[in-house]
Parts: C-alpha cells; structure tokens; sequence
C-alpha cells in the first residue's frame, strides 16, 4: 500500500489551478490503485505558524527534556513530520508567487526540516555536517505561474526561485533529485490561448503520470 | 533627510548575527546622519499573515468599492505598504531558513506586493505586463547562514535560494538591480574560526557601508 501526503499551499480554494492539478493526480491515482491512503494537509485551512525563538529552542533541546512550553511550541511541527514519515509520495499542489513559494509552503518546510527529525547534524562529517534521515520517498510537485517562460532558457529562467528552492529542501523529506516530478501551468494572468493549451497539457500529463506511477 | 525602513526577520531575538548586523548598519548611519528618521518592522514581533483567498479578492477589488472585511483583510498590507513607500533605503537583516527566505520575510514580500500599490499590470504591454509602481530605493540585505559557499564558483551555489529570490522581488519594491548591497556571514553553524572571521569582515563591510552611504 502507498501512502500519500497531498499538500495545497494555494490561497484560493474553488478557483486554483494548482489545486484541480493535485485533485486530479489523487483522483486519478485512486481510481487505479482503489486500497492506497491519502493524508490530507491544507495550508490555507491550517496555515503553518513562521518559527519562532521558541521553536528552535525545543528542536535543540532533547526530547525526553522537553517542558510542557516547548512541546506546544513544536506540536505543529509533529504532527506534520508524522505525516511526512508515514508517506512514500508527496504531492504539493503550489501556485508561484512572487518567484518563489507562497508563504506558506515556505512555513511548512521550515516546520518539518527539524533537527533528530528529519535531519542529523554532525561536525564530525567535516564541511557537510548535514544528512537527512529519511530516504526513499517520491515527490510530485504542480504548480501554476501567471507569467511564463520559467524553464532553463526561457526569459524569466533566472526568476525561478520556485523549483530549484523545492529540488533543494526535498533531500530533508527523503526524496533524491531523481524522485521529483514537475508538472506546470503558464500564462495564467494572460488567460489566452496559451494558458488553455498549457493547462490542457498540464492535466494530461498529471493523469498519465498518477496512471503510470499507481500501477508500477 | 533619509527614511530607512528597518527589517528583521530572524526567529531569534538576543542571538541572532542578521539582528545584530542591521542594527549595527542603523546605528553607524544615524551617528554619521543624525537628523535621518528610521521606521521599523520587526517580522517576528509582528508576524505577516499569509495571504488569504480574502486577501486577494481584496486586492483585486477597486479601492473605493472595498467594504469593511476587505479593507480588514488588506490592513496589514496597506500599513506595510505605507512604509515601504515612505523609505528611501530599505534594511533587510535575515537569516537564510533552508536555503531561502524565512517564511516571515516571504509573507513581507507577499503582503507588499501588491497590484496597484506597487506593481501596475496592463496585458498591452503584451507578455511583460507588470511593471513596478515605485522607483529610486535602495536596498541593504544582511544576512546570516549556518553553512558557507553560496556564492558564485562556491560548493552551495546552487543551493542559494535567498540572494537572487529577494534581488528578483526587489524591482516592485522600486529597487533596481543596481540598487541593491549585499554583506552575509556565513559558518554559523560550524561555529570556528572562519565563521568568527566571517563575522569580523562582515561587522566592518557594514559599518563602511553605512558611513559611506550616510554621508553620500
């Protein structure tokens, strides 16, 4: 059995591109593979607190000597890494705003990139004192844009800070560069024919890759 | 007379080295320009909220036909906003959260970035609609990180999610490319020799910076 983590990070609900793209990708993923189970975290719902002084001093602290104040200030963080454990594929639903991630897919990865939890610091591994503990995972991230031309030698390339900054965060969720698919949708703000055929072409290869990927 | 708006963004209070660079950037300009009036925004005493689907329908709704929960909905945006236009030289201390901007300071930047305010969007300039409203800042970004290398030719180059994503954003904060100093510590979190080293050539980049630009 798969368990899937499927995350939205989009401020809007009924309206958002990137969300129908994660519905479909689940949908379409269950209809194939009916028995696997999905873990449901909607950032807009339940927006992830920014880290506070607190936070990081419980993450530093031992676990067994934890107060009751600390272990409040990372129980957010828990219970999202708890998730992100269970799960062998993540799917983040993320529209780009300004360049980057929206604010709170970026509080979402500052909660679960955790010291003990999801990473081990150690000098004694010279300049490269980090590694991740977890290993294996898959990720799946689609994503809407209102402008366009993102990808290496497109015009606005160099004003990518939303799928290079994912790539490097995923190696702390336990998922190799190999592992990351990237499906998108352009032109949003134009709403011309160009943003049609690009979310038509966006929802077929999120069916073909959820058929594929359920059934191997 | 100079407005400086003074950011920080760092979770930590007392120990954090992007506080204590910006402070120190604040300090040595108002002993060089005393009569220079600062304006501060503590991102972590006063969080950013993420932006909302209300938010954005707020935005997008004229000024003046904006009822009572829309304008709530815009309240930390227009004050933010109100700032930012009023600065002459903006101060950014921030530390870089997994290979980026924190999440506080990415929710800044989504909070003032904002159509109408300070960027224009018009589809007849064909497939470069948005131009920024404001013009003629300048922008001093502080930061501080655990590792090193994030520069151009160095191992982490590729993993500097922070320097280009806030230089992207900067131009509809009126800031040109140009416009734009950077001065980071790195090695925090190796704690040795280089790091202390990092942050002695750092200390001293900062203060000739604000002398020399206090006087300028």
């Amino acid at each position: 059995m798969t368990t899937i983590l499927h995350l939205d990070a989009s401020a809007r609900r009924g309206r958002s591109i990137s969300r129908a793209l994660s519905q479909t990708f689940v949908d379409t993923w269950l209809a194939a593979s009916p028995g696997d189970h999905v873990i449901r975290r909607d950032l807009t719902i339940d927006p992830p607190p920014h880290v506070t002084e607190e936070w990081i001093a419980a993450a530093f602290t031992p676990s067994m000597q934890r107060d009751t104040a600390m272990q409040a200030a990372l129980a957010w963080s828990d219970a999202a890494i708890d998730e992100l454990v269970a799960a062998d594929l993540i799917v983040i639903g993320t529209p780009m705003y300004n360049y980057g991630m929206p604010s709170s897919l970026k509080a979402w990865f500052d909660q679960v990139v955790r010291v003990g939890r999801t990473f081990s610091f150690d000098l004694a591994r010279g300049d490269w004192p980090l590694e991740p503990l977890l290993a294996g995972k898959r990720l799946i991230v689609l994503s809407a844009r209102g402008e366009f031309g993102f990808t290496s030698g497109g015009p606005r390339a160099s004003w990518n800070h939303l799928d290079a900054h994912i790539a490097t965060c995923a190696r702390y969720l336990g998922v190799a560069d190999s592992a990351i698919e990237t499906i998108t949708v352009e032109y949003q703000e134009f709403g011309d024919e160009r943003h049609l055929q690009s979310r038509r072409d966006a929802e077929a290869r999120v069916r073909a890759l959820a058929s594929t990927l359920a059934k191997a």
